[in-house]
C-alpha cells in the first residue's frame, strides 16, 4: 500500500522525519508492507530549500500547495504555534486528509474543537509527538490501557527543565549557570520562558488528562509554576532528606473530581522517576486494573521525535488508529484546597525564639512539623531553618507563610516546594 | 459494534479478565463504541464452574465448543503450557478466529508457525499479556517504534526473581528465606523452577527478540542462568560498589550479529532499572532514532494482565493490529564470545602470596582488574575477596577462574556475575 504525505515546517523535528522516513523506509516497508511517499514540503519562511533540493523532494513556500493537493492523504503539520497551523489542520480536515501534528500548545488550547471537526470528518489526528517526544506514550494510554481508569498521572514533560535541575544538583551550580549551560548546547532556546515557566509543561499535561480523563482543563486556569525560584541550596537540602526536586505535571482524579497541576516537587529518591536524569522524561501512571506504570524516555529532539511522527503516519494509514475519549464532566479541584507534605526554608535571624515563634504561627493553622533542620549556626546573621511538614492543606500553609514572612526575624520570601509520595 | 469473545482457562488472568470486562465495559464503549461480549467459558480441569455461574455465563469443559462456535470473533486462550493450548490455537485460527494469549512459553517455542498460520489465514494473534503483563509493550515497540531499529533489550521480565532478589538485598535474608517469604505472598509459586532458573525470562526475552529484531532465537540455544547461585553476600558486596544485583534478559544486535542472554546481573544504581523494586517489571530499550526507552510496571498478576489481554481484544476488533516482523537472517553470538565486565568473588585462605596467584593466572589470559577488596581479615580462615575486571571475553574469564578455583588456597566456586552498562 503506498500513502501520500505533505510536510509543513522543516525545523528540527521536520527535517528529520524526512531523514528518517528516506532511511527507515525499507525497513517501515517490510514490517508493514505500506510505502510512504513524500509528495511535497512546505516551508512559509523561505521561497527556496536547500533541504529540499538535496533530499529531491518538491518544495513550496504555500501550505495550500499541499493541503489542496487531491493526491496527499496526510498532512503533517510540524509548523508549531496557535496561526496558522490551527487553520492549516482544519482545512486539511476538510479536504479530508488526516492529521499528524507535534503541536501541544495548539492542541491544548484548541484541541477540543480540532478532534470534534475530525471527528465529523471521520478523519484522524494523530499527536504522539506532542507530548514526551520519543515516548509511545499516546497509543499505550489509549490502545494499551483502553479498559483502565488513570487515577494519578505525575510527568516530568519538559526535558530542558529537567536537565537544569538535573546540572544544577550534580555540577553545584545555580539555575542561572545551569540555564546558560543548557543554552550553550541547544537543550534550552535562547528564549526559555515557555519551558522555564511550566507552561510547555503545562500544555502537555492538558493532552494527558483529555487522554486519561476525557477532560480538557482550561490551560489558563491550572496552577503552574516554573523551576526559576528554586535555588542550589533547596536542590542540596533536599538531596540531604533522600529527595530530588523535579518539575511535575501532575493530574489526580478520584470519582469525579479532578486536581491538575504544575509545579516544582520534592520527590523520593526510591521512586524511579527521581532517577530521570539529563534532559530525559518520563510519566508515572496509577491506574486500575493495571496498576503502576512508568514511560520514560528523550522527549525531543529531532531525530527521537520524528519517530513518533512517522509511527502515527503508518498507524494512521493502516487505520490503527487511537481511539480518541468521549468528554467527561468534572469538578476541578482548586489550587488553594490542595492537600500535600511540604519542604519550607526560611531564611531567619539566629537568635533564641525564631523557631518557636514560626512553629506556633504553623501550629495555629494547624499545619504540624514532621522535621526541622538547621543547617549553620551563625550569629545575627540568616540562616536556612528547613522544614518537611505532614500533609496540610494548601490555603493554611500559604497563609502561613504570610504571617511568618511578615516576622522581622525572618528573610521573605521564604521557599515552599511540594512534596509528592509517588 | 458487538464482538463476541470464548474464553478457555479460568486461572487467576482468565478470572479477571472476565471481572474486568465487566466493570470495565461501559468504559471500553464508552471510549471506542465496541460492547465485548463473552460467549462462554471454559476450563477443561471441571466440569461445573461456580465462577461462571455466580457470573451468569455459559459454561463448558470442551474448549472445542468454543472454539466451533461460529458465532465467536475471538477465542481468549489462558490455558498456558504447550499442550492442548497449542492445538487450541491452530484450531481457532483454521475456524476463522482471532486469537488473544498470555501464553510466553508457547510462542517462545512455537510462535514461528503460530504467527505464519495466523498470516496464512489473515487472522491475528495478540500476545500483549505474555511479556511484562500489564505493559503496554508489545504494541509499543510494534506500533509505536514501528520505523526505529532496535539495538539493545534490557529486561526484568519476571517478577518473582526480582522480588527475591529486592528481598534479600532489603532485608539482609538469603536466597531461600527470600524464596519462600515470596511463595508465603503468592508472588512465588509452589513449585517455583521456571522463575528461578530463568527459563520464564528466557521466554520472554525470545518474544521479544522476534518483535525486536524479526528474530526467534532458539531457546535451548540461549544461555540462562536463574539466581539460586546468588548470595546475599554477594548483593551487599554490589551495593557497597554502587551496583544492584537484577536477573536480566540481555539481547544486543549489532549489524547481522545478535547476542541474547539471561543471567543474573550488576547494573549500576545510576540507572533507573536498578530502582525496580518489589515484583515488577522493566524493559529498557536503546533504538534508533527514538534513542533510550524504558518501560516500566507489573508482570504478573490477574487483574494488571487482564488489561493486556482486554486491549488486544479491543485492537484485533477495531483491526488495530500489531504489525508483525517478517523474519530477518542473523548470525548468534556464542555465549563464550560475550564481552562484559565481571563482578568476582573468591573465598580465599588469608595468607601472603594468595592475590599475587589470582592476579598473575588473571593477567596470564589477558583479563586487567579495576578494583579489588578484600572484606575482612581472619588468619588461616577463608575470606572474601571481590573484584571488578575491566572488559574481557567471557571464554578467557572462564578458563582463568577455572585455574583459581584449582588453587588449594581457594574455596571453589567462585562467584562470577556480568556487569552491564546501560
Amino acid at each position: 500500500m503506498i500513502k501520500k504525505i505533505g510536510i509543513i515546517g522543516l525545523g528540527n523535528v521536520g527535517q528529520a522525519t524526512v531523514r528518517s522516513l528516506k532511511k527507515y523506509s525499507s525497513l517501515i516497508a517490510h514490517r508493514t508492507s505500506l510505502k510512504i511517499e513524500i509528495k511535497g514540503l512546505c516551508d512559509a519562511r523561505r521561497s527556496k530549500s536547500k533541504f529540499a533540493k538535496i533530499n529531491l523532494l518538491p518544495f513550496t513556500k504555500d501550505a495550500y500547495q499541499l493541503i489542496n493537493d487531491p493526491a496527499i492523504d496526510t498532512i503533517v503539520e510540524l509548523v508549531g504555534g496557535i496561526n496558522p497551523a490551527k487553520q492549516f489542520i482544519i482545512d486539511a480536515l476538510k479536504k479530508g486528509k488526516n492529521v499528524v501534528t507535534a503541536n501541544k500548545a495548539l492542541l491544548a488550547q484548541h484541541g477540543r474543537e480540532l478532534f470534534a471537526l475530525a471527528e465529523k470528518k471521520k478523519r484522524m489526528i494523530g499527536f504522539e509527538a506532542s507530548v514526551c517526544g520519543a515516548i509511545p506514550l499516546i497509543k499505550s494510554i489509549s490502545q494499551g490501557l483502553v479498559s483502565c481508569e488513570v487515577g494519578e498521572i505525575y510527568g516530568i514533560l519538559n526535558g530542558t527543565t529537567n536537565y537544569i535541575l538535573y546540572k544544577m544538583g550534580k555540577d553545584k551550580v545555580d539555575f542561572s549557570r545551569a540555564l546558560s549551560e543548557a543554552q550553550d548546547k541547544g537543550i534550552a532556546e535562547r528564549n526559555p520562558s515557555l519551558d522555564i515557566n511550566g507552561v510547555d509543561t503545562l500544555h502537555k499535561l492538558c493532552l494527558l488528562s483529555y487522554l486519561c480523563f476525557g477532560v480538557w482543563p482550561s490551560p489558563e486556569k491550572v496552577y503552574t509554576r516554573g523551576i526559576k525560584d528554586i535555588s542550589l541550596l533547596d536542590i542540596l537540602y533536599a538531596e540531604e532528606l533522600n529527595y530530588r526536586i523535579k518539575l511535575l505535571a501532575i493530574a489526580k482524579k478520584r470519582g469525579k473530581r479532578l486536581e491538575v497541576r504544575v509545579h516544582p516537587t520534592l520527590v523520593s529518591m526510591d521512586h524511579p522517576i527521581s532517577e530521570v536524569s539529563s534532559s530525559y522524561n518520563a510519566v508515572s501512571l496509577d491506574t486500575q486494573p493495571a496498576g503502576k506504570l512508568l514511560f520514560y524516555g528523550l522527549g525531543a529532539g529531532g531525530g527521537p521525535t520524528s519517530s513518533s511522527v512517522i509511527s502515527d503516519i503508518v498507524s494512521i494509514s493502516l487505520h490503527a488508529e487511537s481511539y480518541l475519549r468521549q468528554e467527561e464532566k468534572v469538578i476541578f479541584l482548586k489550587p488553594e484546597n490542595i492537600r500535600t507534605r511540604y519542604y519550607i526554608r526560611f531564611m531567619a535571624l539566629d537568635k533564641p525564639g525564631v523557631l518557636a515563634q514560626v512553629s506556633r504561627i504553623l501550629a495555629a493553622f494547624g499545619i504540624s512539623i514532621a522535621s526541622v533542620t538547621q543547617k549553620e549556626r551563625m550569629k545575627r546573621k540568616f540562616v536556612p531553618i528547613v522544614m518537611i511538614t505532614h500533609e496540610a492543606k494548601e490555603r493554611d500553609m500559604r497563609r502561613a507563610l504570610a504571617k511568618i514572612d511578615n516576622l522581622t526575624s525572618i528573610k521573605s520570601p521564604s521557599q515552599l516546594i511540594r512534596i509528592e509520595n509517588l
